[in-house]
């Protein structure tokens, strides 16, 4: 379900349900000469709504992508938005205590752009220990099960996310091929990966691995077992 | 033009082209029980979409909505999302600042939520003086010409926009009638305006006459005359 | 009452009786060739004054001029001071918090600065929601009634407060002539608004308009009946 | 000559003179049960006007009183107002910033507030170093030669500034005995020092001690001469 | 060399010869019953000097460990000390930007501490964009080989680096046995990893892994391989 | 006892005996061209570790010293640390915090370098109104009968603790000989007072005076003593 055309009304049975609020947290910035500037926005939000849908034994609401996320890296290049990296940090820690406030217990900031993970890896101890938030956050890419699919499908980019290359191409092709610039997906600066090894069957591919392993983590979310594996050697160490 | 489905090598004839980029700044926030929660962010995107097809004469590139704004008033009923009045000024600075960087001179916040107003009004100058960037702000609803219609379209609320009340109800019933639980569409808690007295052909007519007044404030932008608007009287004033 | 000549004990009868203190926010900027510094404290801070003289039913304290305001685009003339957009809300929000923290429960923005007014028109729903404390902010020149007599008194401005034109140098030829230099009172840049054609009768006669309708705002704030006109249309789209 | 009632026209001769900018800081806060708020206030502002007045071989430009001090030790009496210590060392750089962007190059900011002694002393390192900004802090009472003639003309108090004690008590005698409610001056809580000890005559005595003082340290502050005293002991220590 | 002993002369052959700069970071934190408080900080810092001391081809200056980390999960157990997630942030930038002020091109901040790893790891990227320092940050368990090493060392605890398990607690038996409470070292609440199986030999062993690896990961720091392994895949997906 | 090397089972004991927490605050910073880079930090925590030994009456428990501290003056000289002046501020703010959140009720900052006085200074008032943390501040020179010592022990300075002069070379020369680059000593830009003065020997005698003072400074805070000290005159004036 799409937290953004909800009614006011539909909220309190999900919170009764102790549902998950996923929020895709990604960026507006450049993706080479071939893909859409919201390539990160769009693919994560999309990956979350597809897993929301097939989650049926709870509910799961998925907001808006967080279009402004941490990108100065890109800011040579033409179309890139950034925030700076404290603004970024409130950003994502006013939106999980709004969601708090409501009720919700349960947080999952699903993380599509490589710059955001410090960020988006340190909310969960920030959140809980600063704000009493409950959250966690993760890189669609780090799922468990994702990297040893992203290998088997993108052998080029070795497993990498890369950056507008193999993975990213792919499913952009499989998500939005009429937004892809095909004739110009080659190796150039500011890209990490070879998109011209890249196919709307491998992106199919990539989702077809990525969505169910979001449904898996969700589903070891709502249920506590995830908790249980952050024990103390990830709450200390991470 | 959708600044997020553009690719990098779009940006150099927009910039070149002395392009108004537009961002819709709205929220996520309650609408009474028969409004999706985005009413605002959608409207304003809308409109600013609208606009920006019906400007032939010189390119208008919309962002996303920024919809994470200011709602701390709402926060009361569910499904609202809010930012701190600070961090809200601070993500509309760096998004204008990152704008900027790329070479465009002028950027038009357009405003879909009340609560936003005192910030969006305040950009101007804030901006300009402390950022060095070239911006104006104005909420959809204060274009001129608009108050003028819209008390003659909607006559019940007497002109204002309201909340979830003749005019945005009206808009939506225009826009997305399937989101729109008319059923619901009453007097209630945090309403203003009566949504009763809202159709989908009046929404019609309210876009019929804010497209063209925002496109009319685009041109008026483009070619200098707002700047001439915005005399001492203005610059001191405001 | 001047809340700064008072001593400690003579403020729990002023708390007992739900008195309503006025902070007057202005500034200290350049105010063209003929004007003094800080013509927007002084005029602010007389109108508040006499206001609070002029009310008989109930206390109201007047601070003094809150002189630190926010005028970065009159940096450029000698004299000009100015805090960052984001200190000034500090401010603003610390002498409220220091008010309410008293036990008085109704505080009013008195603005005479039109650069301050994004920060002031905030203030009313920040601080409630923020900060838990209750307020109201109004520039002098938009008090009920206020816009009509000016535009009856000062014909040439057309009713704007302008800046060091026929409103602002009326007043102060009416409030302290002796620091006005009437003959540099010209159209400069700097200035909005035609001072030449100011007169002390004008500025009596601003007074006489503006003292009342702060006076009844006063009392309307006081009795509850202000609140009422903050319904939702207001709480929502302002 | 007052920064306040000046005409921007008038500034240019006073940077040309390499004039000093006096900026007397203080607070509003309770003052036992016999002096008024605004004591601090008004009794550094006071010397600071009548030092401006005494110095002939180069202006010196007051300002008003800063009266947002740092006072969250007087809340628990009413009529204090504070601002948190962050805030008060932003507005104090920021007016200082102010005008050092007018070409001013000598600042002195003359507190007349203990509480606000921390921020004031580090003012002359954090300003050069951090602002790019020359600037000096004192306390009226740590004057040369000011200890000594406190000692000799309070002696109840023993030389210490006290507070709502002999010494202030007696300066406002001097500046404002209509103010001081003499029957309720003694030992209570939130005072220091013994104000049945105070007279006019004594403030008098003060001021004459006082006043020179200031004279003597903004001449050498303008010749150089105070600048050597800060050699590197002073630099590296302070 | 460490810094923190030299004299100023002392630098300026340093800075000449390209020198690394090392800053250790870790905490002040319980490490369960049996290790000291600071344990982080004197492993981090003693293999930062062993491998400083090792490294011969270029000057490697060692600062003292920075031990206000970010530990707020660790604030239930006494002796911890933390900053916020902001604060720590702005200590590590600062710090950064005052050796790079003096003209240290290499900045290697080397983590001891789990809890600080988001901040660390998104140091390169914001130090380099918003700063304007090159620096780079890593774990000291994440160093190349070092993982391998301590699963083989230490497979108790399976090459996790835990809290005061195996690993910390071995490392600690090797550095300073004298602060080791043996008899209480076993499994409870604030620890993660199995300390009953280490050993002053694990810890020479792991020393005697972690210190070469730092040693050649600070010789491809200097000489410029290190830099090119931050191709676009991580430059953009870090 | 010091805090860094105790086990987390150490400090109930210490908490329960109401132990006083020194937290020694100084710096890293060029000390002319004899004396090494850490001089403060270590004069200040070994000072503070010697007081702490000998008293027996109750625990004191003494921090690592904190190096970052505010040194922007030094930068111009190699090896110079600083923090900005508020984030300076937020570590000591924060510290403090931590270690009153263990039940510590009494803090003592005992500060090394001059540089750091106004925020140490101003400690005590910010932390007991804003943080609502027990807490002074003082320098080890203004210890109680140590100015007095300074002047009899190092009259070349005349009792000024200077920068690398006769006392703090004293100082190190009675504490780390093998440090100090004897030769080196004389006045150069960057100190202050005169290092050909100094000896082991005073630095022992100096050692013998500061000690004995913090251990009388010690004894008066723990038995509530030294607060009555801070009546209202100090309450109000500082």
């Amino acid at each position: 379900m799409e937290w953004a055309t909800m009614r006011r009304t539909q909220f309190a049975a999900a919170i009764e349900a102790d549902a998950v609020v996923v929020v895709p947290v990604a960026s507006i910035e450049q993706h080479a000469g071939h893909l859409p500037i919201d390539t990160d926005s769009q693919t994560c939000f999309e990956i979350a709504r597809r897993a929301a849908q097939a989650t049926q034994e709870f509910p799961v609401l998925v907001l808006p992508p967080v279009w402004t996320g941490y990108s100065p890296h890109h800011m040579k290049f033409p179309g890139s938005i950034t925030l700076e990296f404290k603004t970024f940090l409130d950003v994502l820690t006013q939106v999980a205590r709004s969601i708090a406030h409501h009720g919700f217990r349960k947080i999952l900031f699903l993380n599509g752009h490589g710059g955001n993970t410090p960020v988006v890896s340190g909310l969960r101890t920030k959140l809980a220990e600063e704000d009493g938030v409950g959250a966690v956050g993760i890189n669609y890419w780090d799922l468990p099960g994702v990297p040893e699919a992203m290998r088997r499908i993108c052998p080029v980019d070795g497993g990498s996310v890369g950056h507008a290359g193999e993975t990213e191409t792919s499913l952009q092709l499989a998500l939005r091929p009429e937004l892809v610039d095909a004739a110009n997906a080659r190796w150039i600066p500011g890209a990490s990966g070879d998109a011209r090894a890249a196919s709307a069957e491998k992106g199919r591919a990539l989702l077809d691995a990525i969505v169910p392993a979001l449904v898996a983590y969700l589903r070891s979310y709502h249920d506590g077992t995830l908790e249980k594996t952050f024990d103390w050697t990830e709450k200390v160490s991470r």
